[in-house]
């Protein structure tokens, strides 16, 4: 399988290709607006991987040309980009490509930190109304710790969530996402769950702050 | 400490009723609007606990007279009880008395369980709102799996998240959940993380209701 990580430069996007390089065999294509940012990042992430004598097949270019022939595109971009970034993919989608969004609108306060979502009801929702009606999207990732993520000696032992409507993208994304050691895919359902789903991010980083032996959270459902 | 619990008839409050009469020395006094009712189950977990060769102190009365004398009063009811059962107690409430709120607003369809909170904003405000100023309020319990809290042979193994804008009634909140076995207490700051603390308790619904495997959730962060 081909996956396109946009944004895949920091955050999330530099864990999900670090452990999909380790634990899988899938091709890799990092994403940016720019695209030697892109080739650089994915370079420091083959180089990761071959220290620890993973040979992964990835690639950095601009976003869309990352996203041609990818069978799964990851949107991993901060939210108020993920509607421009979408807008700016569309035409250069394979068909059959399934866009994955774990984007999450949140503000930070004295007390800490909250949902804020779009107009739409959720970024899910606002990626559902940009993206091109034919092409499925899925939520999923919305929960993962980046920085633990991306520390390929930290053991993950957490839940992600995936939201979708049709069965077939939701069987990819789960399956993709249960081949990453450590980490269990659990269905929540249609995409209207995703504003319980994504409030579920401040929360982590909430719990965090006011407990100090905890950082860099996820959750586990049991 | 002296513990009411108001609509410790059903729900969570059964169960917290059985852990902490099983696992502290506390006197458990449990609240209906039916002092009968209240009466009754009282018996029913000294029953059960009895079995268990715990003999513990635990009271049923209407729940007016429940908060007599009471350090901390779980209001264990229905979100659209909340604030009348506020009302019906708050003369009634003992000098530095602390009100547990773990109710959530929450609504379903067809594709899942949504989080409908009050015009306050969470069901943790209006508490906040409808209780005399000069009494704690602390937001707990909010996301435990009621059945399982009930069943004394299951292993719990979650956490519980504790809301409060008073460091006193925090700590008391805190410790009085850590006494239960099995439950780890975090601090997810004042009662403004609310929101995102109730939102939580739909996405555990909707979680069991999308994975087999998976029924009476709770959550670990880790």
């Amino acid at each position: 399988m081909r996956i396109a990580l946009l944004g895949g430069t920091g955050d999330i996007g530099e864990g999900l290709a670090l452990r999909w390089g380790r634990d899988t065999d899938h091709e890799l294509v990092i994403g940016s607006r720019d695209p030697d940012r892109a080739a650089e990042r994915a370079g420091d992430y083959r180089a990761t991987l071959a220290e620890r004598d993973v040979d992964a097949t990835i690639e950095g270019r601009e976003n869309s040309a990352a996203v041609v022939n990818a069978d799964v595109v990851v949107l991993s971009v901060p939210p108020y980009y993920v509607a421009d970034t979408v807008d700016a993919v569309a035409d250069s989608l394979a068909a059959g490509a399934i866009l994955v969004t774990p984007a999450v609108g949140i503000s930070s306060d004295e007390d800490g930190f909250h949902y804020r979502p779009p107009d739409t009801g959720s970024v899910t929702d606002l990626v559902r109304e940009t993206a091109p009606p034919d092409v499925p999207v899925v939520g999923a990732f919305h929960n993962l710790p980046a920085a633990r993520l991306a520390d390929l000696d930290a053991d993950l032992d957490i839940d992600t969530l995936v939201l979708a409507d049709e069965g077939s993208a939701r069987s990819t994304i789960l399956e993709l996402t249960a081949e990453i050691a450590g980490l269990r895919a659990l269905s929540a359902g249609p995409l209207a769950n995703a504003p319980e789903v994504e409030a579920l991010t401040p929360l982590l980083i909430t719990v965090a702050r006011y407990n100090d032996e905890l950082a860099d959270l996820g959750v586990t459902f049991q």
